[in-house]
C-alpha cells in the first residue's frame, strides 16, 4: 500500500485511527485467547480504522500459541479487511543480514504492511525493509515515553537533538538511483513516530519531514490531545495514523469489550472525521 | 548468573568465547532444521565457549517452526550444559508495559540469561530486564556495523560521542536504593555491547565502565582483531565476551560443518587462553 492509498482509505473513512493490539490474556474477559479477542476487537472498530497494529511483545511473551495467534490476527485482516494496513509493531534493529530475516519474517509471508524500527544502529537497521514494493519502515524518532529524553532530545553539537538528524537522515534512505530508477524520496515506504505527548514538536517534526506519514502514540491513555495532534501534524495527504491501544480494546473489561471498543473507535473516527474537516 | 560465577567459567574453560547461533536454514548441510543444527554445534562446541547466542531474527523468519527451534534450542543448553550462559540477541526496546512482556517473554520460562536491547528510547527499555536476579540485560553502546556512524558516533554538545553517554546514562540503571536493598552498580546485570572493529575504542569504554561485562562482536568475518580488543578492553573479572557466529557455524558448509566448527571454536579458546595469560 502506496501513501496515495493509504491517503484513499483515510478519505473514505474520514477517519486515521489505528488501533492498537497490544493484547494481553491477563485482561481478556474469560481468558479469552488472543486471536479470538483480536478477532472481535478488529470486526468491532474495522468500519472507523484505517490500521491495525498488534504488539509483538504481547504475542512472544505467549510463545508458541502466542505468536500463532499474532499470525491468525494478520491473516484475518488480510483476509475480511484487505484496505487496511497492518503494522507490526515489533521496534527491530539489527545489522544487515539480521535485519534481512526481520524483513522476511514480517514480509515474505504478507503478515505486514509495514514494521516499527529503532534506528539507534543507523541506515543498515532499515536499508532491508526499504526493498518491499508497497511497504513501510516505520523509524521511532519522538517518542512518548518518560524516559524519552535519556537520548532522543539530546542536543548534538550543531545545537539540534537527536531525533532531528533521525529525520534528516532517515528521509533521504533509500532514495539513490538504482539501476534505471530514481527515487526522489522515500515518503512512500517510511514513516516515522513521533509521540502525541510532544504535540508541539509536530511543527518542527514537519519542518523535516512535511510529507511523510506519522505514525503518533500516546492519545488517550498517555495524556496526548487529538486536536493538537492534527493542528501541527496534518498535512495534504493527512499524513497522520493515530494509535489509540488499550483506550480502545480495554475499554471495557467485561464481555462487552467489543461493543465499547467500537463505541470508542466510533469517537475518535467522528472527531477525526472533524478535524480532517478543519485541516487538511 | 552474576558477574563472578561467570568469570569462574571462564577461569575454568580458559575461553572468553561466545558463539552466535545465527542459524541460516538456507546455509545448513541437506537443509537440516535449525534445531538439529544446533544440537550439534552446540556438543561440539561446548567445552570451548561460555555462552551462546541465538539470533532471534533467524527463528522468527521461520515463523513457529523457527521459533520451536529457539526454544528446543534454549532448553537443550539448559539440560546438557547448565554452565552455560544463553544470550537471546533481540535487539529489543520499547516503552515500559511493553518491555515488561519482553522481559516475560525471555526469562519467566528461563529461555535465557540475557537478551540484548536498543537504548533509543531510554532508560524505560532496560528497567523491567533488572528486575530479575541472576539475568542481564545486555545494552547496545557502540557496535560493529558500517552505519554505526549515523548516530552512534554523533557528538554530543559536550564534545562526546552519542555511545559514550549511553554507558554514563546506562551504568546508574538500577542501582538507586529501594525498599531495604541498596544495589552500588548494576555490574551484576548489566553489559554493554561494543564492536572489536573498534578495538582502540575499548580504552574509551573502559574509561566509562572499567568492571562491566563487554559482549563484543565483529572478530573474524567482520575484521576485529582478539589480540586488540584484549589489550584494550579485559578487566580483573576479564570482563569480555567474545562472539564469533559465521566464523564458527558455517566453518564447513559440508556434514562436516560440527567437527570444522569445533575447530575453529578450539582455535579461538586456544588464542583466549593465551590472552587471559597475559592481560588478566
Amino acid at each position: 500500500m502506496n501513501r496515495e492509498q493509504l491517503f484513499e482509505q483515510i478519505r473514505a473513512k474520514r477517519s486515521f485511527l489505528c488501533v492498537g493490539l497490544d493484547t494481553d490474556v491477563r485482561k481478556t474477559p474469560g481468558g479469552m485467547w488472543q486471536f479470538e479477542f483480536n478477532r472481535a476487537i478488529i470486526d468491532a472498530t474495522a468500519e472507523f480504522a484505517v490500521a491495525f497494529k498488534p504488539n509483538l511483545a504481547f504475542y512472544e511473551e505467549q510463545g508458541g500459541d502466542g505468536m500463532a495467534d499474532f499470525e491468525a490476527t494478520c491473516r484475518y485482516i488480510r483476509e475480511r479487511y484487505p484496505e487496511i494496513l497492518i503494522v507490526a509493531d515489533a521496534k527491530r534493529g539489527d545489522i544487515g543480514n539480521t535485519s534481512q530475516m526481520y524483513a522476511r519474517a514480517f514480509y515474505e509471508g504478507d503478515l505486514a504492511d509495514a514494521v516499527t524500527l529503532a534506528p539507534y544502529m543507523g541506515r543498515d537497521t532499515v536499508d532491508p525493509f526499504l526493498k518491499y514494493e508497497g511497504k513501510w519502515a516505520v523509524i521511532l524518532a519522538l517518542t512518548s515515553n518518560p524516559s524519552a529524553d535519556d537520548f532522543e532530545t539530546l542536543k548534538l553539537e550543531n545545537g539540534d537533538p537527536l531525533w532531528k538528524e533521525v529525520l534528516r537522515k532517515a528521509k533521504t534512505w533509500g532514495c539513490e538511483p538504482h539501476g534505471q530508477f530514481t527515487n526522489p524520496t522515500n515518503e512512500d515506504r517510511v514513516m516515522f513516530v513521533v509521540g502525541a505527548t510532544r504535540a508541539e514538536t509536530l511543527k518542527e517534526v514537519r519542518q523535516i519531514v512535511p510529507d511523510h506519514f506519522l505514525l503518533v502514540p500516546g492519545v488517550g491513555a498517555q495524556g496526548g490531545s487529538l486536536e493538537e495532534v492534527a493542528r501541527h501534524g496534518m498535512n495534504s495527504r493527512c499524513g497522520l495514523l493515530v494509535n489509540s491501544s488499550r483506550g480502545i480494546i480495554y475499554a471495557d473489561s467485561t464481555e462487552n469489550f467489543a461493543t465499547a471498543a467500537a463505541e470508542e473507535a466510533r469517537k475518535m473516527a467522528a472527531e477525526m472525521s472533524a478535524l480532517l474537516d478543519r485541516y487538511l
